[in-house]
C-alpha cells in the first residue's frame, strides 16, 4: 500500500540525520496521498540506522492507523491537523534542529534578515504562543496543530507562501507540496535562523531587508514570474 | 569475566569521539552488574583508537581493581561514589564536551528553556560547587563523587528524573540505566547546553518553558503514563 | 568547446559543498576564457550530486547564451558586469556561505582583524549598499554588479588587492585570477568572516590590526617581493 | 637523512587539516633532533593533499638549509628561534584555528576557566604585543619568535608549564616535547579558546578557576606526583 510514498517518506526522513537536522530520534517527516486520504509517517522513538521503507505507518485522517506493525510518531495528531486544515501541502517535518529551536525556545518569530531567507519564505517565521495548561493536558498533540492552523488564519498567513512555523519552548515545523520538499524547508530554515542569530550578533540594531528586495527574491523561485532553476518539463 | 558488559561498555566509549563529546582522551564510560557488584570502566588515558574491549577494567565497590592490566580512569573513584549512592543507575558517562563544559566553566545550572531538555530531565540541570582545597588535596576524585550524591540529596533531586550533573570548573557527569542510556544522556545534555546557551543569545529575559509543558513531555516518555517510542516487548 | 575551462569551473563548483559554504543549491563558480571573450558558469538551481562538466553554460560578454542545454546560474548578469569592468579577474563565486552572509545581512563591512583576513585581502571586506526599488524592479541581478563596480570606482578600491565584497542583505562574491582562487577566496573570506565576528564578541572595542602588520602580510603573499610558498616555475 | 623525524612531522602536519585546525595551507609542524642540532619542516605553502614525507625540510640551528628541494615555511624562522631559546622543546605547532586567532585578534590572554585547561597549561595563555614598525620592516618572523622569548623570560614562564602562545592580531604557537605533543597542544588549546569564549558569553563576570584546582589538574598529568594516564615503560 502507497510503496512509493513510504519510499518517500523513508528517504525524506534518513536525510535528517545527514543533514545534522537530529539528534538520537527527535524528528520526523510525513507524505500524504490526497488522492486517498492517507498519510504515512515515521515510527514513534525507532534508530534511524534501524529504519526500513515499510516500517512507515499509514493512517487515514481521522488518525486511524491503517497499516504498519509500530506505533506512528508521537506528533502524529500534529501532522494530522496541518493535512486538514491547508490542503494544498503534501509533507510534514518536525525537527528539533538547534539554532531553529533555539529561537522556538526564545519565543521570538524569525525576521527577514536577507535573500536566503526571501527566497523560501515571505515574511517572518512566526513563532506561535505555549498552549495553555487546559491545551496541554487533554490532546496535546492535536491542540499543537490547531493552534498552528489557528494562528496561521487569524494573522492571514497562506501556507503556501510561509511554510514554517515555530512552536514556542518547543522546536519548528515545515511542510511543502511533498516529503523531500518539506524536508528541504526544514534544512533552509535551520540556515535562516543560524544566519539571523549571528546578524543580530554582529549589529543588534539590525533591520528586516527592504520589503522591495523580499518580493523580488520570492517571486524569482515563486508564482507565474519565476526565473530561477530549470523549466519544468 | 563480564564479557558482554565489557562490549557494552566498550561500545558505549567508543560513542563518545563518533558523538563529537570527546576530544584526544577526555571522557570515559562505566557500566555495572548490580548482582556481582562489579563494575567496568574505561582505562586511563588509551586513545580510542587503540581501545579493545578487553581492555576495559573491572573493579567491585569498594574500589579494588579485580581485572585488567591497565590502571583505570583517574576519575574512577567518582564514578564508585556514584554507584554506591545511586542504586537504580547502571551506568555513568563523564566527559568535557564543549557546551556542557562551558556552562560548568560558567558556573550555572542549565534552565529548561524546551521540550528537548523536558524530554530527558526533569528541571535545570543542577551545577555543584567547587571542592574545598581541603576536598581537592586528598582524594579529590572521591570526594567529587561524594559532593555530587550530598547536593543531590540535600536539594531532593531524584537521580533518575535528573540523569545529569555540572561540577564547577570541570564538566558533566551524567548516567542511566546502563552504558548506552548514560551515553545517550551525554548526547542529550550537550545538545540542551548549546541550544540553551543560544536561547539566552536570543533573548537575554528568556524565562525557564512553563511548568507544565515541562511535565507533559517527561511524562510523555517516563513513568507509568508514558506512550513516545514503541510498547517494550 | 572550451572543455578544460568547463572543467575548472565544475571542478571549483563542486568544492562549494565539499567546503561546506554552500546549502543545497544556493552557490555558483564561473570562469572565463579572456581570449575568446567566453565564460562558463554553473546552471540555475542543478543539485550538485547531478552536476557533470558538460552541464555548464557557456556564455559571452554580451551575455549570449554560446552553448548549453540548461539555463545559466540566475546570478549570470551579475558575473557578466564584473568580467566586464575587472579585466584582471578570471573567475567569480557567489555563495550565501553563513558567516559572509550574516555580515552582509547586519550590513557591515569585515574591519581586517588579522593577518589570515591580510594574508588575502587588503583592508576591509566593503559591503555594498541595497539596490533602490528601481533596481530592483528592473535587471536586478546587472544592477547588482554594476553597483559593484561602481563602488569600488568610487572607493578607489582595486580589484586584484580586493577580491571580495557583501551585497546588504544578500550575500558575498569573491574573484580571482581563475575559477579556482575565486573559489579559494570564498574559502578564506568564509573563515575571515567567521574569526571576525568571534574577535568582536571577545573583545567589543577592539581596533583593526595596525597598519604595517597588514601590509607586511599582504606583501608577503602578493607583488614583486613576495616570499610565501613556492617559486613560480 | 633523519627519516624518521621527517615521518613524525608529516604525521603531525597531517592531522592539521584532518583536526579541523587549519584551512588551505596555513599552518606548520616542526620537530628537532637535538643530538645532531637539526629541525625538519613543512615546505611552505604546498596543499596537505599533495605533501609527501620526504617534502619536509632539513635546517639547522643557524637557520640554514641542509636537505630539501622545497623552501620551507615562511615561519621558520620563529621556530629557529623558539628552538634555540627553549631547549626542552623538541616540537612546535603553529595554526589560525579559529577560537585561539580570535583571541589573539582580540588582543586577549585566554584565561584558566576550568580542568580541560589546568590539565595542560599552567596559568593563562600569554598573548604577546604586536610588533613595532622596525621589528616588521626587518626580520619579522624571526622578531615574532624574540618576543616570545623575550615575553616569556621577563613574566617568569616556563615553557614546560606553558606550551602555547598568542601573537596579537596574528595566532597561536605551541609546543611540546615532540612534534606530536606540539599538534596535540595546538589541539587542546583550540578546545579550550572555544571553551573560554562561550563560558565568557553564558557569564560575563566570570572568573578563573580557584587555584587550588589549578593546580591539582596539572599536577595529575605532569611531574613526579602524575596519576593520570598509564605508567611509561
Amino acid at each position: 500500500m502507497l510503496e512509493r510514498l513510504k519510499q518517500e517518506v523513508y528517504e525524506a526522513n534518513m536525510e535528517l540525520p545527514r543533514r545534522g537536522l537530529v539528534t538520537l530520534t527527535w524528528g520526523n517527516v510525513s507524505g500524504i496521498d490526497r488522492e486517498s486520504g492517507l498519510f504515512v509517517i515515521k515510527p514513534s522513538g525507532v534508530p534511524y540506522e534501524e529504519l526500513k521503507p515499510q516500517d512507515m505507518v499509514v493512517l487515514n485522517l481521522r488518525g486511524e492507523q491503517v497499516e504498519g506493525t509500530y506505533r506512528p510518531s508521537s506528533d502524529t495528531p500534529t501532522h494530522l491537523e496541518l493535512y486538514r486544515a491547508f490542503p494544498k501541502i503534501g509533507g510534514i517535518t518536525h525537527t528539533h534542529s538547534a539554532w531553529a529551536a533555539s529561537w522556538a525556545q526564545a519565543g521570538r518569530a524569525i525576521p527577514c534578515y536577507g535573500t536566503t531567507h526571501a527566497d523560501y519564505i515571505y515574511g517572518e517565521v512566526p513563532c506561535v504562543r505555549n498552549l495553555t495548561e487546559e491545551e496541554i493536558a487533554s490532546a496535546y498533540e492535536q491542540n499543537t496543530g490547531l493552534l498552528i492552523v489557528r494562528e496561521f488564519q487569524e494573522r492571514g498567513l497562506d501556507e503556501e507562501a510561509v511554510p514554517a512555523v515555530l512552536c514556542k519552548n518547543h522546536g519548528p515545523f515545515t511542510w511543502g507540496r511533498d516529503a523531500g520538499e518539506a524536508l528541504r524547508n526544514a534544512v533552509v530554515l535551520e540556515e535562516v535562523a543560524r544566519m539571523a542569530a549571528r546578524t543580530e550578533m554582529l549589529n543588534p540594531q539590525v533591520k528586516p531587508a527592504p520589503r522591495a528586495l523580499q518580493e523580488k527574491h520570492y517571486s524569482r523561485k515563486h508564482g507565474a514570474g519565476a526565473y530561477y532553476g530549470q523549466k519544468k518539463k
